[in-house]
């Protein structure tokens, strides 16, 4: 399925990428890969990885625009007169491309039988995607959070695919502060009566809720929440415990209601599992290592108050870089935004993507 | 009630205050609260409170020891043969004072028809059992967290009450980023289908569970976190989302499950909704013009790194108090254990409270 918008060279459709082996060995038939693909098909490619509750609509249109609209467009700091710009949703997903919602051979949904991924099941199925899209290199590849971590291991799996990697607002490997928000969210779900082992009708979405709502205390910094809800009353205090006294927990729990009407629960344990499992250094011996086999020249931009892809580690992949003589750079935007600075603010950092992209620097 | 422990000058008791009207209006009758006393009757008394899942044995015993038993006891920082300690269960507590799982009038337990409390009504409380233990003022009160929240209000509602208030890893206020933790964990266990309405027989145990390690997960520091578990394996990865494939997600849990067998859930929502709306400014025309009026000395410490009670809110109460010509410090202590490093590291600040105690700075 392809629909074209000719008026702003926009594409999207789904590629059948066959057969997939994932790193677990497991064997997934008829895999598809959904994405937006947007910009002259002549012009350099940028590609874009998405993070956890994203999708391929990275651009989208006016009436619904993508999460990096603000970004990525015409005159935009990633320009797409001048950038063809790929989106793909990652394997696992629940926006097109295959995974735990998507039909088994035998005619039922996947659920909790689908085969668990890794990050580098992901960039291995994007690449055979976009292998069957023609395309066999790219100018540069970006991404935010678990996009960012793509980012990472498409620069040690296909070292000669990209010639400049950004990876943003994440890390080499997921911390432990990273896995225990991890753990709270995948515990909620999984004990959610309705999550029903996987087979569920519609979502469990009591845990669903509780684990976008812990998503959500860790995407933004104390100082964001201080400032924009200022112990704001909303229903009053001592009523019951439902009752939401203030903005910020009315703010809370709509978030989590939203999210439930727009993603997959196993979806959504499956993306976890691979985030909690992703160290670039997995059977590389360790991180560092398997950042020297990287060739691509690196920009890696980190966000102030990040709690859980904190700047320094993003800072010591710099430094490392560096020592080992690749080219890489590494810089912090002062935000109060924290890891979600990656999603917002453009007017601070969209320049250094740009120029970066352009060879400027 | 009352069981003396000779040899270490320690009693354990209830103490009955009666009738009591909460801030709300509400009257709750047969008021029991439960503390437990150490040191020389006829010593100065220092008052101890405690923080949300503490109860009144700060000290307890060699084989139970309490919360506080590193810095309180013969020799220690605060030291139980110069200093009479008295800590305090809270009322709306589940360790002896009245709370949601004592009787009503009618032979039922309360649950969820106990009247919300809030901090003020836990000070007005334990002064109204004071009282009754015949002290009519102290030398010092401290506390750290919801702790340290009732020793900032016993500082205006009873400003003759004691010399020196030592207010640890808390706020004048609870801050947004403070209630929107508190909200997941609320909203997990009212969402438990065993919560009942607050009718349940045992525990909501999921979502107790869950609302446990939300606190966890805010008390330490991501720093701390990490240095600890070091990615370190458990059972490994990729064969059910229940499995703890990584050290940290096995503790987590494990934290969960020994709170839900010591700790009441409506107990817990009660002292939620209490910090929530802790504000010493509330009906005092804002919480700067609140600690203008406290007349004891104060001496306020914070905890680098902790995400809830950030060091800078606590400074700027020992700035304004010192503009005020009030007599006021803070220190913040440099460690990685966040909030929590008021229940660690006494060899870090334990000289520090010592030293205020016997007016030495």
């Amino acid at each position: 399925m392809i629909k074209e918008e000719k008026s702003v060279c926009k594409t999207y459709g789904e590629m059948d990428i066959g057969s997939f082996t994932t790193e677990l060995g497991a064997r997934i038939r008829n895999v598809k890969i959904a994405y937006e693909r947007i910009g002259p098909k002549d012009a350099p490619v940028i590609f874009v990885c998405h993070a956890l509750t994203g999708n391929q609509y990275a651009v989208g249109d006016e009436e619904q625009p993508g999460w990096w609209s603000g970004l990525i467009g015409k005159g935009k700091h990633i320009d797409t007169t001048k950038w063809q710009v790929i989106t793909m949703n990652v394997l696992g997903g629940c926006n097109g491309s295959t995974g735990p919602l998507s039909e088994d051979g035998d005619g039922n949904k996947y659920g909790v039988k689908f085969p668990f991924i890794s990050v580098r099941d992901i960039v291995n199925s994007h690449y055979s995607a976009l292998k069957r899209l023609g395309i066999r290199n790219v100018h540069a590849i970006i991404g935010g959070s678990l996009g960012g971590m793509q980012v990472l291991e498409w620069g040690i799996l296909y070292p000669n695919f990209a010639k400049l990697l950004l990876p943003l607002a994440t890390s080499p490997y997921l911390s432990d502060f990273g896995i225990a928000y991890n753990t709270i969210a995948r515990f909620a779900i999984t004990n959610d009566p309705n999550w029903n082992e996987g087979n569920y009708e519609g979502n469990p979405t009591i845990g669903l809720s509780i684990a976008r709502m812990i998503g959500m205390i860790s995407y933004r910094s104390s100082e964001q929440f201080n400032a924009r809800f200022t112990r704001e009353i909303r229903e009053g205090w001592g009523n019951n415990h439902q009752e939401s006294s203030y903005q910020i927990e009315s703010y809370l729990k709509y978030q989590g209601e939203k999210f439930i009407n727009r993603f997959d629960a196993n979806s959504y344990l499956y993306l976890l599992k691979a985030m909690d499992h992703h160290d670039i250094g997995r059977k590389r011996n360790g991180w560092r290592k398997a950042l020297a086999t990287i060739k691509a020249n690196i920009v890696a931009i980190s966000y102030k108050g990040d709690i859980i892809y904190p700047s320094n580690v993003l800072n010591e992949v710099g430094k490392i870089c560096q020592h080992n003589s690749q080219t890489a750079k590494h810089y912090e935007i002062d935000t109060i935004f924290g890891h979600d600075g990656f999603l917002v603010e453009f007017e601070k950092w969209g320049h250094l993507i740009e120029e970066e992209l352009n060879g400027i620097h």
